[in-house]
């Protein structure tokens, strides 16, 4: 699959690059390109205990992404799933480590423990006092002697960091370092191998697997099981840690691989929060991709059993935006649903002339069915006549429940009929026009202007305009004629209402997107329904 | 491919539940499941403008992920892609809407606009006051009269929200989120379709192109063009934005639409600094996944010229961490190498004494060359014994420059020779005990003890013990014994070498990964070669 890289060689680099032209927090980089590629923090006055971390990139944002106040002083970066040289090692020591010496964080792989052990003796050489950690919080092969490290690493990045921070001494970091290292468990699950750059895809899950305890590095998982879910997924995970952890609360950090969408990590908490292990979490870190392994479609879980002073160094605030904090877990909190979703229905009331001028509008429209549908059968899919006609059908039989003495409440209980009858958008368009309409009779608007309030809220919320082939080409200029009476605002509706068939490229609505030849000479069946409306009101004897 | 989910219908209700039980700021639901999926503050207390957001589910962590202090009051979760009810955002809206009115900023798609335009009408209709702006962001469609809304809301949640937490009143939140819209411009490209729950996965882009100017809804892009990198992809992308903004300098919002691996977002924010933009961007946001599009491979960059107070609301810390904050671009700042890289060579001195004594043992090694090939050929790659002799032929040809009169510094310049010419693990693990040793005898430690503690470092690097079949097997009896004497050292080693040979499973070193069968009989080859070494040693005439 095609990657957002340049040159494989150029991949480490050019991230580096990336990171630190933009963090929030001051870094630099020692000026050893292209092997060695270390990023240090620019505010580092080595008055306390330095942390180093590394290893081989494609891990992002570990563990550059975690240099800062409150967690890493230093990242060495090695190639992509390539452990770095001793000589970077020994550079990214060198550059950060004052009298209060040094802590190398180093996960659980061969080249990584030589690579940096070797490193680590060099510094001593030169007098520093350098300490080195292994992680290996690995459970997923319970028979091989040297765990590997993945991503319950960032659980002793930011507990050491925090104490470093806070001025603990070597010792102090060094133990607590070992502490978490050995309280801490990780598994995880993938549903696809990473995309190693300048490499062809592995393709080894078959559709309908999953890998089990698979590594950081793309290597294979311990073993392959059905899939059939986000929920049988974490069941299993869970399984496994259930065994290697006790009764006590854990923190769980909720790691993203890579490729997983932040959907699928949301469903994946929820899942975590209701395994068997649930009641024992208590707090997370994440979801958020913390320990990739470049663009893979998995997760993984790492639990660790947090003590008070734990739970506020991982609680503490740090400058790198790649660590997501620390969160309680809770109980969801849920509110009553507010009081007016059911609309609230305006008191009948009965007003002869107004029930016999609703009714005759609404029986033009019924009239109208047949022409107005083989208008819209030529733009759209023809149905504006059939859904124009249902809704006055609709509203016909409703009178009896509207407050037909009342205009400006009947404004308002016609858009609600609307909305809940007519449907498709010109339906939610309409309510909105009566709706608004309502509202500006309300507050104390003459009708005319009551009902250009509404066309302007519709064209707020529909987007169309006076030229774009709507109903707005006829309702706006009826509305601005209407003082001068329904026979003005009949001509003026007309008027626009052929003009529609002039306009060969719609710029609103679903005929948008239509050929402009099938369009020209036939008017829009809004703008058509408009101009029928006046017309006959033109016509009636109130 | 397959996802983390369960039952599409399911989806969102999960990801809403995973988000509220592990959120570190306080959020709370509606009651009004499956249908109304409301995300609230829990902190809220009606008392500032509340702003309101949400559409179509699958833009994770928008909305939901950004309800909190700061940000949103409450976010509209509809189905994955598709606008939520009415009712939902009227539920929404009537529980976080005080006083102090309400903003909705809404995305600019038909359903969105109507669906909260007519939940704003109604609203409105229980006397609430309440704004709606509508976010048309994408530049991708230029004669598309109305742009889609993409990455770029972000900017109005954050600007709009920083004003609102400080207490402006609507009409100055409502003007502010206008000018934040009519001055963002954004484009999107991918690399691949995103996987719909449920839906089989479109496979429209051809090996070799990528999509530019693509929706975050699956749509196609306005064009396929051609893809060759990550540099080319973003100038491609800096050219649309150079022709829709002027000279000013641009807040950068650089989004991952879900799939994109942090490495390669890394790499993409590199290529936006450098390319024909780059120096019209000041400030970025991310990169992140914050609008996301499900799990796509693409990314959006969205601009916005950022005055000082709009800088200044952008860098308000917020509740949600999916934020990432604002950061300065600035130049990389780069610290010289530190010195001591390249290590200090002692004073080279002569000895004769430990000269003959060194180059004997070294002749020792270089006669076990094809003896000790032969054993490495039953468990590994058969290069032990010229690996072995490799580094003694090194060590005698180094022999004028090594401080053969002082033993302390020997010890560490014999393990500085071994690092730099012998190859593998073993080189850097021998160079480990060399070093260690003389930092050993350098604090006072005699030789014996000295040469105990190279080979405990070394063992914690390597992680080998006694009976893991590797040369400890050999040197650490032989060390034990060696206060009695090079005999008693002799005996040990050679009773430890040849117990390797019933060591059927190796637990360290290259050989664990070989077959039982393969091992048995054979002594491990580096055992061998400490065992003819303290042999050799027991039997010269000092």
């Amino acid at each position: 699959m095609a990657q957002f890289i340049n040159k494989r060689e150029d991949v480490v680099i050019e991230a580096v690059e990336g990171l630190l032209a933009t963090s929030a927090v001051p870094l630099a980089r020692l000026d050893g390109y292209p092997h060695i590629r270390v990023v240090v923090r620019a505010d580092w006055d080595r008055s306390r205990v330095a942390l180093v971390s590394g290893g081989g990139s494609g891990h992002e944002p570990a563990h550059a992404g975690f240099v800062g106040a409150g967690m890493l002083t230093a990242a060495v970066c090695g190639d992509v799933f390539a452990s770095p040289s001793v000589d970077a090692v020994l550079a990214g020591i060198l550059a950060v480590t004052g009298p209060a010496g040094c802590l190398l964080i180093v996960k659980n792989y061969t080249g990584d423990r030589l690579n940096f052990g070797l490193a680590a003796e060099r510094a001593r050489a030169f007098g520093l006092n350098v300490n080195m950690v292994i992680v290996d919080d690995d459970i997923a092969l319970p028979d091989l002697p040297q765990a590997r490290g993945v991503a319950g690493t960032l659980f002793v990045h930011k507990i050491a960091g925090a104490l470093a921070e806070n001025g603990a001494d070597l010792d102090t970091v060094t133990e607590a370092a070992r502490r978490v290292i050995s309280g801490t468990r990780s598994i995880g699950m993938s549903l696809d191998t990473c995309t190693v750059p300048g490499s062809p895809k592995e393709d080894r899950i078959p559709k309908g697997m999953a890998e089990l305890g698979l590594g950081i590095h793309g290597e294979a998982g311990v073993e392959q099981v059905d899939y059939s879910g986000a929920q049988s997924a974490m069941a299993a995970v869970a399984r496994k840690l259930k065994a290697a952890v006790g009764e006590r609360n854990h923190v769980a950090l909720i790691n993203n691989l890579g490729g997983t969408s932040v959907l699928e990590m949301s469903v994946l908490t929820h899942e975590l929060i209701r395994s068997e292990i649930g009641s024992h979490v208590s707090h997370v870190v994440g979801p958020a991709a913390m320990m990739t392994s470049l663009d893979m479609r998995g997760f993984s879980i790492s639990l660790y059993p947090a003590d008070d002073e734990d739970l506020a160094c991982l609680a503490m605030p740090v400058g790198p935006s790649a660590w997501p904090g620390l969160a309680k877990v809770d109980p969801v909190r849920v509110m009553g649903l507010p009081d007016g979703l059911t609309p609230i229905m305006p008191l009948p009331s009965n007003h002869k002339p107004t029930r016999d001028f609703l009714v005759d509008c609404c029986e033009v429209m019924i009239a109208a069915e047949q022409k107005l549908n083989a208008l819209d059968a030529k733009s759209g899919d023809g149905d504006t006549g059939s859904t124009l006609a249902g809704a006055a059908r609709a509203l016909i039989s409703a009178m009896d429940r509207l407050p037909l003495s009342d205009h400006t409440q009947l404004l308002r209980a016609i858009g609600l009929e609307l909305s809940q009858t007519m449907g498709g958008s010109s339906g939610v368009l309409l309510a909105i026009f009566f709706a608004a309409a309502g509202d500006g009779a309300s507050s104390g608007l003459p009708m005319r202007e009551a009902l250009k309030a509404g066309l302007g809220r519709m064209q707020e919320i529909g987007g169309a305009k006076v030229g774009d082939r709507t109903m707005v080409d006829a309702l706006a200029p009826a509305l601005d004629s209407l003082n001068d009476g329904f026979s003005q605002a009949a001509s003026a509706a007309r008027k626009g209402a052929d003009g529609t068939a002039g306009m060969s490229r719609a710029k609103a609505g679903r005929a948008a997107y239509v050929n402009a030849r099938q369009l020209e000479g036939n008017n829009d069946p809004g703008a058509e329904a408009v101009a029928r409306l006046f017309e006959f009101l033109a016509s009636r004897k109130s």
